[in-house]
């Protein structure tokens, strides 16, 4: 086994995720010049002796853990983009290594996807996610989220049932599961996708390690959607990740009246965040240029839509309350008499004017008034 | 009285409103000049001879209406961006003057605000529309809609509730209603506030006049906040012409599941509108600058926001599920181990760690996650 990989195993134990100057020096020096340094400081050699790298990695392996470090094929080599990007609550860096299990290979997330949200999410918000997350896996892009309550879970769910892969990164070690009641959920996300943590097997979620955690699934993805956020919500460190690192950014929006969408629309308002209100949007966002374009969503074909330029203008020119003669239509629509009797024949026979017994037309459809 | 004037009521009575061609030869001929090219056709003057602009202004004025020109003072001088915004189906231009009736003087409208919508709103959106117009009077703004029902109609009364004045623009002659339904509440605004139209005394509601109304609506106020809108609904076309015009453009999202919203979601995802979820919202951006700035929402203070930075790098670090020792946590937060110990006593009291028999430590209310 390589020095580096070792010195990198050792770093992952004594160092916390996310450790802004730690992984600076890594990225700088290497991590086994680093260690070397680390060991000889006097306060901390009691702490080295008692570390077994060799160890740790052959037990993890025999639970099916892997140690995924830069320079294994599987290493995602989009989480280069954390060595330059500032550092946000003192965490940042790019990891010394990626502690995973599952069958998916983390270099297949190049092209995925994160779906984050509010924990405490609405019916709404769970519904959105899970169809943005199916639609989104239906289209070959991996969703990557974080396993909690509400809209990850959602998340989750939405993409298996969408034929997956879907990836957990979690802040505990990857061998563990938080919450415990989404045991089921992860252990089926191990098994079909990947469960990811820079924490090392054992470690326990702590809030510094969720915060280093939302680097990673920002960092991990091409894109991340926000479903429910409210004011707080730790999606919007998420999210301001994404932005830190270049990486789409969308929200999707909700009543103004719910408190768990007021994040989201404040993403969406500076411009931080595009609106997307789909799969189909999440795609076309992501997507190269020329690539999943959205077709404009357009109103129901109206038979509006098969009428001539001129029969057009007559129908613009009848009043919808009281009948108009002909004259008078001629005159509005700016055509001669044979022209509007022409038109008119048509839009009767095609249902859209009426004329009454004086020989005054108006629209057939008052109700649905002429705005339309 | 002017020869202006009567030429002008004169090209009111012959004229469609926005007829930009017409329109376009009065901004640069003048009224008169326009007239008497028009007098000279043979083929017209036979209707020309039929006009009777001072008895059909004498009437009006006998009704309570009143013809508001360029030349009058009460003249809004906001309307001289249509001379220069590029015509939309067929609509456009300077109108020749507009047809007035209620005590609010038209020059009242410089910072007035325009809240249009899908006549088929729901109650979600007739509610909003309600409160944002409620509160952009009390903020001393006039609020002008089409007296349409739904969103128009939220927003009338809403302004009223707030205390008004508002504004409503017709396609149909300012001194009839349309929808009929609405007779009290347009009577109503006439005698608190203004019901203006560009077309003549009479004049029927047509689909060409609710095109040239709708330019009207964006062009007398300084934005327009469109609440709920459908793919293919007349609000959209009142939000063109507000982009036409460089004025503000805003939408109130709502949920990606309710079709009256999709036009709106389209208009700000685009970048066309900027989303406001309230009245402070559009006060903030209608606003000068460093005026009616919206405070960020924030979540409840939270008890977080009176740690220490010691405090709270200890609380960061203490386990959400199985508790730790004090060593253990001094090392995860950098901190030493006095530093830790009396750091725990404190959030202890505030009930925010709890202490285990055996002096592990862990969060006191896991139930809430550690991420928030």
């Amino acid at each position: 086994m390589s020095g580096d990989r070792l010195a990198r195993v050792a770093l992952s134990l004594v160092g916390e995720p996310g450790e802004e100057r730690l992984l600076a020096l890594v990225a700088d020096l290497g991590a086994e010049v680093v260690l070397d340094h680390l060991r000889a400081d006097p306060a901390l050699a009691p702490r080295f002796r008692e570390l077994a790298p060799e160890r740790v990695l052959a037990d993890a392996e025999r639970t099916g853990l892997r140690f995924v470090t830069p320079a294994d094929d599987e290493w995602p080599r989009q989480l280069a983009d954390l060595a330059a990007a500032p550092s946000l609550q003192q965490r940042g860096g790019v990891p010394v290594g990626l502690w995973a299990r599952g069958p998916l290979r983390l270099d297949e997330l190049a092209e995925s996807v994160a779906i984050v949200g509010s924990r405490s999410a609405t019916t709404y918000g769970a519904d959105v996610a899970a169809d943005i997350a199916a639609e989104t896996c239906r289209a070959g892009r991996p969703v990557v989220s974080g396993g909690a309550f509400g809209i990850d879970q959602a998340a989750h769910r939405g993409a298996i049932a969408g034929g997956g892969p879907t990836v957990t990164v979690l802040a505990c070690g990857a061998d563990r599961v938080y919450p415990a009641s989404h045991r089921q959920l992860i252990e089926h996300v191990a098994q079909t996708g990947a469960v990811v943590s820079e924490t090392p097997p054992g470690g326990a979620p702590m809030r510094i390690r969720f915060l280093a955690r939302n680097r990673l699934i920002a960092a991990l993805t091409t894109g991340t959607v926000v479903v429910e956020a409210a004011i707080r919500s730790g999606a919007l460190n998420t999210a301001n990740w994404a932005g830190r690192l270049n990486r789409f950014l969308m929200g999707v929006p909700g009543p103004v009246t719910s408190a768990s969408s007021q994040g989201v629309h404040q993403l969406i308002r500076s411009g931080a965040a595009t609106l997307v209100s789909s799969g189909a949007d999440v795609l076309e966002e992501v997507g190269s240029p020329g690539q999943d374009l959205v077709a404009e969503p357009r109103g129901a074909e109206r038979r509006r839509d098969r009428l001539t330029h001129h029969q057009l203008r007559v129908l613009d020119a009848v009043p919808v309350v009281t009948g108009a003669g002909v004259e008078s239509i001629a005159r509005t629509a700016g055509l001669g008499l044979r022209q509007v009797r022409g038109s008119l024949t048509t839009l009767l026979e095609l249902g859209m004017v009426r004329e009454d017994d004086d020989d005054r037309w108006r629209l057939a459809a008052p109700a649905h008034g002429p705005e339309g």
